[in-house]
């Protein structure tokens, strides 16, 4: 493992071994780390995904350099290409972290890096931690990651992470997905056609209420005002929000996760139920990150 | 002490121990918070607090994850709740520096964080360090915090850290404040009314050289053009100017201290004036945020 | 040395040594800087700039506290002048790294700072630090800094490192320079002047081709937007371009050089041409600026 630009690229094997590896690192940081550097390199602010990664830098002993706000950088407003960027920054760091709102960028970023880059997102592309954070939190909380029903919920058609997590559930044995979606917010014909090759049985629903009853799972996504239309967005935002009678209604055992951040497709009244897992969530991905980070830095050395 | 949201929260005996603290501290740091993370959530910009805590969390051997304007972060964008922010970012940090436009953000913030949450200024609410360090400062410089007489000049209706000043001089005997205003920016109603039922006497006039004669403290505060209208601003400003002239016909060992950035309420020239301690106050501040950190941080460890 | 704001500051033998402890510090960083604090202001983002110093100074061991935008924050909003606020700073870290818009700012801000202050490009002014990267790449790449010819390309009006590169150049023997630019763009008459008062021999041409071939170094120059007329760049912009076809006509172990971004001045199809170095140099940069700061950062000790 050296760049993480999808999640295609992990094997049962490799997510079995970083998962073991971040369930050590939960209880126990270390300082692995110590002498690297993590650079931070953000084309659209995005402080928690920022912050995971930092802070998962640091508690492995590492230091940190970051950008805020890359397009603001006199570099960018010059003009320079994000290949010449990567370039540079290869003589200053050890690892790159790169946010980016183009499509394919991350991809174009390994291609000239000598250092490992790692995709945070980039555009409608992939965002592959977020898939990892959220198979990690299903394989912790669950105690499992075979034979798992998930009901993905919302948003489809746009959210990046959902389709990053499809590829990675395409590893495992026995998932079956159900797709709760307005027609107009469907999972894309590609990811559909991934999911056939790989034995992940799927259905698709307008019925939340009863795939929620049924579900070891529920995946709540979020909204994307940006990347909808407005009119998209009135329309089909508030379609979709789990109450705490939904929550009530679940399996015992069962999970809801969520992305972050929310903005009304979870009411707050959930927040104390049994099942509310979204906010540990936020840590099994900071534990992934730090077990990702760790994986990759120490394979270098070698 | 976990949470410091405002300057009510402190004892006359927890400012004694928390000064002692500091005073050790400006001679020598020490690596006692090493592995420990501060997160600096700055809803505002401000450099010079950000860094005064940071570099303190620094000098004590811990890690800083910053945000210089979380207003502009996906999070806040996309329409997060601050409650929802705090959550999360216990997962990265072991401490929160919030700044806040806000009156009551940081009670907010501290409500639902399990970590502690630093109020670094609400709005209009309070901005609890800044007091702590003017204490401090007097505290240095004067040797006691007993039986002094304070002059507080100019703004004293929207400054919010003077307010909170006024909340910890109630721990103190014998002080008198005089309040140097015009009428329209006296001190508010509720803080004249807590000083008189903890005994600190005031009286009120617009006076100034009467009033920087006899007092063993100037307290000079700045014009908030952001707080106030732009006739207030053009009317008020400029009324009250420390001069060189004014600095020399203080008494021996009388100081001025103000909370900067200074924009013309005093003058260059009183610089190098033995009264001027505005600068070196700059310093006393970051030796008690050094202190407040330590204490917070490790008696959490108990 | 203590403050760094111009390259005339510098002799032939602070340059021989600085350059010693650079290369010694290629192959082997140290933790000499443990426990500093390196502040980055920045009045202008520059992540370029901003990076190479940061990672110097954690390579070294040391803390960063940074400030993408120093624009933006509250006191310099609130109209604090860069005088107090480096006094500010001065309470907070062990050096300071500026950069400002105006000329002259470093040796205002060095005028009141008791902690070192190193220009990052003061405006139209100096850039001292790459004028030594470049003269460090030469050093490297050619085994010599005497007995050199160099082709200075393109915009030499507004370039200010090149401008800082020409003082250093006068401490060396033998230096030839080929000042090849459009009549528009001509080299200063202040910087000629102090050419030929250093025995340092130069030639101006507007003859790229015929340069390059005879050349040992040459240095291409950025078009910079930022400082021309619209008019002015629309018509000098895009004349000077370096091709593969023109590389390869350069004399075997020359060097092409270019302060970075680069925004078209070199074609792609250079890059891996032996006579590139243009990358190579980022790394020499990070070096030097790691040698400058242990030096000044472990004199203060003494």
């Amino acid at each position: 493992m050296h760049h993480v630009t999808k999640t295609q690229q992990f094997t049962r094997s490799s997510l079995d071994q970083l998962f073991e590896l971040a369930s050590k690192l939960e209880n126990k940081a270390d300082d692995s780390l110590k002498g690297k550097i993590l650079a931070s390199l953000y084309y659209e602010p995005s402080t928690r995904t920022r912050f995971s990664f930092e802070s998962a830098m640091m508690r492995l002993g590492g230091n940190v350099l970051t950008v805020e706000n890359a397009r603001e950088s006199s570099s960018d407003v010059k003009g320079e290409t994000l290949e010449d960027t990567i370039r540079v920054m290869n003589c200053y760091a050890d690892i790159i972290i790169l946010r980016h709102p183009e499509e394919g960028a991350a991809d174009r970023a390994a291609k000239v890096s000598k250092i490992p880059v790692i995709n945070a997102g980039d555009g409608t592309g992939q965002h592959p931690t977020q898939a990892l954070l959220d198979l990690y939190t299903i394989h912790r909380e669950l105690g499992r990651t075979d034979g798992v029903t998930i009901a993905v919920v919302g948003n489809l058609k746009y959210y990046r992470a959902a389709r990053s997590l499809a590829y990675l559930l395409g590893k495992y044995k026995d998932i079956h997905l159900t797709l709760v979606s307005a027609p107009a917010l469907r999972m894309r014909d590609d990811i559909k056609a991934y999911l056939k090759r790989h034995d992940v049985t799927f259905d698709e629903t307008e019925d939340m209420h009863a795939a929620m009853k049924t579900a070891d799972v529920v995946y709540q996504t979020r909204m994307q005002k940006e990347w909808m239309s407005p009119e998209e967005f009135k329309t089909l935002s508030g379609k979709y929000i789990i109450t705490r009678k939904l929550a009530d209604s679940m399996k015992k055992g069962a999970i809801i996760i969520h992305p972050l951040p929310r903005v009304g497709e979870i009411m707050p009244e959930v927040d104390d139920s049994p099942h509310a897992v979204y906010f540990k969530q936020v840590g099994y991905g900071h534990s992934v990150r730090m077990a990702l980070l760790k994986t990759i830095l120490t394979a270098k050395q070698k």
